[in-house]
């Protein structure tokens, strides 16, 4: 009859929740609660939810912290809820649950609306498990039995490093897949002798293959540096709770907790020593982009190289084709864009434009907490996703498909002054200059223009500009 | 029988299309066509969809030309073809057809993905309208049709700056809300005397209504920076074709097809003097988010503010309380977090990072194109609408609730030494400084001080420490 | 006889001064005094001075300060040392006192250690002018003569946009510099038809004429938005002092000081309104530097595209040759690099990483100050000249001396099957595309092809590559 | 009497030198020649020379060259001639040539103007040894002799590499220092309690010697992190000249040249497997960079916790005392500024800065070669610079005088009702809260409501928020 009747009345198909600010309704089979009902009206920036990976490293978090709850006191529950608990734990962390965690990715709170929508979501999700209602908290409760001995502030940080170290995997899958792929390129165009380029200018002999060995090798340092991040990532502060001191919190479940997760995870992590400096602290975030940073320039480069060596065909250098991935004209018959090294491309410029966000969030962070981690998580765990599908795409839909334009390659370097510098070995500085400047007056080939000099043979001069001598170290003597 | 015979054969339920590259099948009923088919294969980086406001507009630019054409030649189509075309033009407008708009964000190729997705949304959309089959392109054509007389180099830039000025009018009201919110505070909180800070040190006396007046200002200045943007983008590449020539185009249409879609739009586009270079270059779109990024940093410098004022409240400035949004801590009881303002830290930060996005990728432009627009129109959609959710939540949701804790700010004004700046005008620099050792020395607040030296009386200091003798700009004669 | 004893004899050839602190001996006629000695023994971080625009700025500042003063109040100095103030003034606004302004680029208290230098270099400069000794603040105080009714929080930031906006003058005059370079190669280089390439690939043709006008067109937009900046920074809050109040300070000199300085500067300044708000917020400067990128931006885009048309010049794009301005390789006889570009390129990099720091320096600002101002005047004021000085640099050294190589971009357009696009408007799309794959199958240039089919006159094909074809604005009837 | 007999006349006091391009006086005494000359008048940029450890370990990097060809050959030239060459390289990596190495830090060309400067002085230093006079090249050639068997583009990377590794182990000592301090601070704070904060909010209680440790437990990571950059840095590409290739070569030299330069140098330095790959990328000055701003975000963070904890001291946190470095204001008596956190926070934001210079000049390489290396250098080392000068200032002029104000911090503690949560490990969360809320309610201090309440005795109470009970990890016992 009163408005506070009215308040409290439940209407059907709906439950009522409460919290310290008041209540609210909820469809009576939501799986989450207040909560994230007031995160979801509070925060509507990104408009996309926390990343899976974050979502299910969390699961996996929490189940560590149930099951070694457990472990200590035999668990204050039915062995039954317990049960449901750490299975609905398992079911998030398998993503079967991610429909229901619709929080946004740019969130206030440091992350206090993901812990409890995830709070909320597995103590619901429970509830179903042992036959009972969402909401039924006395029974099995968010925030006493999910969220029992844990705070936002340890749990995220702790499955943000989890989740980045799971993506890291990935992506060190397509950092192979790439590699091998400029692998089989360097061998297929081995044989293709082409002028090298210093600044855009014609410079000295080399071979596609050798070009393409050198992305390998950049590629390969890429991989070796990425599996170095997991270093930086692996110590974790969960049991520290609030500040890192584990205020509440019994110190063999501080001990054991990040055990249980490491067992859970198969991943090699490891408690932090100072809990509290842990707690404060995402500078190892910013050493991580920075890393992947120095992968996202070697993709730059390599697909500005890809875009050049295939720019023309016929008025540009035209020495590589990459494979047609779609039309790329409705004006221009025939034209072929190098639309994958494109996108490619601005991947990694997000990558990079990522870092910035993770840096200045990370210099933002005061005393014994650094509130802007959701933005750090999502740029992070967004950049280790772009690289990885990066990679995986240029390699598959592009490398792998490369092919030379040998005849056009061939022509370059008969044509080209530059050229010259293949004879330096044999004819030495004064007569290579000669030479050149011959054949650029003359219009005719330095080939023909140097044989006719009785400088060196035709025998000689095609061995000069063979693969072999174009790839090969130095010269064998040491005077040349 | 043959791999030929196979490869045209058509399931029950679907459809083939063919391109310069093959052909493919698709569902009978599916909008979109071949090309959208293979976008969606070649590119699944952002793992989004390009932005919505961007397809709203392209929308708007077809229909734009395909009226013109219609005005032009009386269309070569029946009348009721020609219908279907614009009907179809403006329920992409409209937003209608936005599920058949799939294509990722970071796609390649300039937008040409798009602009195909498009055109193949339009053409099938008509063919439904008429009654005929998606994929009869003899009768409805998604190139010969809806992209004639246009290419992806004229129409995306086109419809990313309609896009960003019609985002940029969101952006506008939602400044003005926020600008209002500060006002009224401005009003409210014009008694609160309090103690300034300049580098965070206490300083001279101010009050808490001039600050929020400062906020309103800052705010005001950034809707003044925003409409200028508008002239910025309002000079479009449309009718320059591919690279700004209008090659193939008659005169008559690129003459007349800027007016048209100024008038469908409602919006003062203008023809850009100089197609080519308009065609190729991307600065208008880095000086505008470079203005945006201004009006990011007001909302992180005040953001600061508040969550500084707020800080505590009792081992903090606690100045003001900010409404409480949700519950801040399940271990600290009555712990209210400033969600708000944490969030709009980080959406003004992303701001920040797509500007970088946004400036490396124009300069990356090469020739007679940019093909790194579709990052581009990603970033700068994104930060215009960051930006207006960011202000909107940040008035509705903080600073409409701000309270002062008046009590507070005047025990600090009694109780800091550096309040004897306030006895200058009155008793100069040295009795100031003086006053103020002796107050620190003994314990007694400076008030007592002051009064008990017999320099000043207690009317004489109180009026000294009013709202009116602290707001005042400087003092009214000519020797203090 | 005691340590206090000890602490004021002062050694012959030098001088005591004191400040809060204690005190400290400096050599007799040193110009700067105690807080400039302190200012050195604390900052050493950039190793180089604060850039000379703001000092000389500052003194002008100083000047109108000083000159207001001594109008309202007919100075409390005898005119002679009135005078010998400002004419010390003029010597530091002159720039004949740089060497007495040392303190650190990069040094904290928001610009204190600057202000202070100025003020005792002037007041042991009009010292000097008086006949007296440098450290007779007795006479000529630096603090309550030459800061008088000043603070650092006010003049800083006055001087600092003074000095952007006279800097910003030499900039937009090497913008008119570049923009006439690249405006006579337009005419210049008018007759030379090439290829034009849309993704690096080859598109349509065009010449190099309108390529050259295009970059020219780029740069006047960059004069305009440049032009723009100054209102943007016109609004000073000098009067304010501390924290934009004016306390202690006269209204009348308020309202009359920055008239003052107006007219000794001839620089259309203006008091802010709300000087509150002026002092504590930097965002016009995060406006201007964004503003000074997109100029950047264009810079970057034109330098990369002038290093690729020069690029090779046998096996690359090779259409025109940059003037060679050094050597370029010891191993590669008449190797010439793009070395100007190179170095342009450099600085556009450099004034879009200032962006950045003056983008996070403005946003750590709080409350009534940012203390951070030191370091947005050098990027400010260091993008403002490096991008003077590469515009100049690049016209003068580069853009005035670029050449044609016409036969090359002659034989390209005759070469490259894209140029059958120039065929559209006379023999349409499907005619052209069938030439195109016959020249491109028989390896007979386009053109015998075309000839050979009877669809197109050599003089009409002729025509149709001609530089009034190519750069006409789309085709002169409706229906092409 | 012809103007070619004008340009070979040399006036008195000059010398004429030739290059590719031309002839040009000189100083008849100057150390530099002509190629210096023009890179002189081509860039004038940065108004800056390159950085000192450059150009010291560009000398060494030259005599191992110069060694290596000794050993090899016996050196071609007579015996006196090579010691002088040596003797010379040895003064330029002593510093005793800076004056002769004036070529600005942004340079176009890749370095080559840096190396020709180094080949110049130290061929004329060492004909001056050798009592000949400089521009005596047929003597002792820059080319010929100092540059011989070398080029920019394996010399100018090796040389920076080298710099950078003698420079990371600067910063590594600064670090140390900074870390000692924090350390000290630790031990002296560590019995002052005091109120934690998350979010800025109360929370739960600490110390401030834990938050001085976490502080020494971040830079000692920063110590950790930085030793790894060396890593990085070691492997080199010397030998390998123009491309990596080492054309022209003795392989013997090749694969001498980097162990002479290890012995030399004291550092491992390693030979790259891959010359070519090493020669064009520059994602390892990335990695190195991005590594350095994580530890510039450590000195962000911790600076903004300094300001924090220091700001009032009245009305602002007032926890501890920053040692005063200079005065602070002229307004307001006695007030003293955070200046030297200011300095390093400034510092620390121009190093992310740099980063992103770094990262887009590296994206920015072309095929065989970086061409913007020199901009790289210019940042990196600058950045190694700004953070030892950083850390050195911070720990010595800050750190070390940091006292605490442990009477304010114990009535923050007595007066916050977050204290509250000291309380949970004994009256569990309800009653805590309750406890708060009396307090809250009454004016009355906790710690009086909770004795009278008689849950816990005066003696419980303040062994809940001693010193230990505080920083103690976690309850002993399981259930709390």
């Amino acid at each position: 009859m009163t408005s506070i009747a009215d308040a409290t009345a439940v209407p059907a198909g709906q439950r009522r929740e409460s919290d310290a600010l008041g209540s609210r309704l909820l469809p009576a089979d939501c799986l989450y609660g207040i909560h994230t009902l007031r995160a979801l009206e509070n925060f509507a920036l990104a408009g996309r939810p926390v990343r899976r990976p974050l979502v299910h490293a969390y699961g996996l978090v929490k189940l560590a912290a149930v099951r070694t709850i457990g472990a200590l006191d035999g668990w204050r529950e039915t062995s039954e809820r317990a049960d449901a608990i750490e299975r609905a734990c398992h079911e998030l962390a398998a993503g079967l649950l991610d429909e229901h965690v619709p929080v946004d990715a740019l969130q206030g709170g440091a992350g206090t609306s993901l812990n409890m929508n995830v709070n909320e979501v597995i103590a619901n999700r429970a509830l179903q498990l042992v036959g009972a209602a969402p909401g039924d908290y006395a029974l099995i409760s968010p925030l006493d039995d999910v969220n029992r001995w844990q705070s936002t502030n340890d749990t995220f940080p702790t499955a943000l490093r989890l989740a980045a170290i799971r993506e890291i995997g990935r992506l060190e899958n397509a950092l192979v897949r790439l590699q091998e792929s400029f692998q089989a390129q360097e061998k297929r165009l081995e044989p293709v002798v082409k002028v090298g380029r210093t600044q855009l200018q014609d410079a000295v002999l080399i071979t596609l293959g050798r070009e393409m060995g050198a992305y390998a090798e950049a590629i390969s340092r890429d991989r070796w540096r990425v599996a170095k991040c997991v270093e930086r990532l692996r110590t974790v502060n969960l049991g520290g709770t609030a500040i890192g001191t584990g205020l509440g919190t019994p110190r063999a479940y501080i001990f054991r907790v990040v055990d249980t997760l490491r067992e859970l995870s198969g991943i090699g992590l490891a408690r932090a020593d100072n809990l509290v400096e842990a707690t404060q602290n995402a500078d190892a975030f910013v050493e991580v982009s920075g890393i992947l940073k120095a992968g996202a320039v070697n993709l730059l480069k390599i697909c500005g190289d890809l875009r050049l060596l295939s720019s023309g065909p016929d008025a540009g250098f035209g020495e590589i084709r990459l494979p047609a991935r779609q039309a790329g004209s409705s004006i221009m018959p025939g034209k072929v864009n190098p639309v994958i090294p494109e996108a490619v491309t601005q991947a990694a410029l997000q990558v990079c434009a990522n870092d910035q966000a993770i840096t200045s969030a990370a210099a933002m962070g005061s005393l014994e907490l650094n509130p802007f981690l959701p933005l750090i998580a999502d740029c992070l765990l967004g950049s280790i996703d772009l690289l990885a599908s990066a990679c995986d795409m240029l390699a598959r839909l592009c490398v792998d498909g490369i092919d030379a334009d040998a005849e056009r390659c061939r022509q370059s370097v008969l044509g080209a002054t530059a050229s010259a510098t293949a004879l330096l070995p044999l004819v030495g500085y004064t007569a290579a200059g000669e030479l050149a400047a011959a054949a650029s007056a003359s219009g005719r080939s330095l080939r023909d223009v140097a044989i006719a000099s009785g400088l060196v043979s035709g025998e000689a001069y095609d061995s000069l500009i063979s693969p072999e001598a174009v790839c090969r170290l130095g010269s064998p003597d040491i005077t040349p």
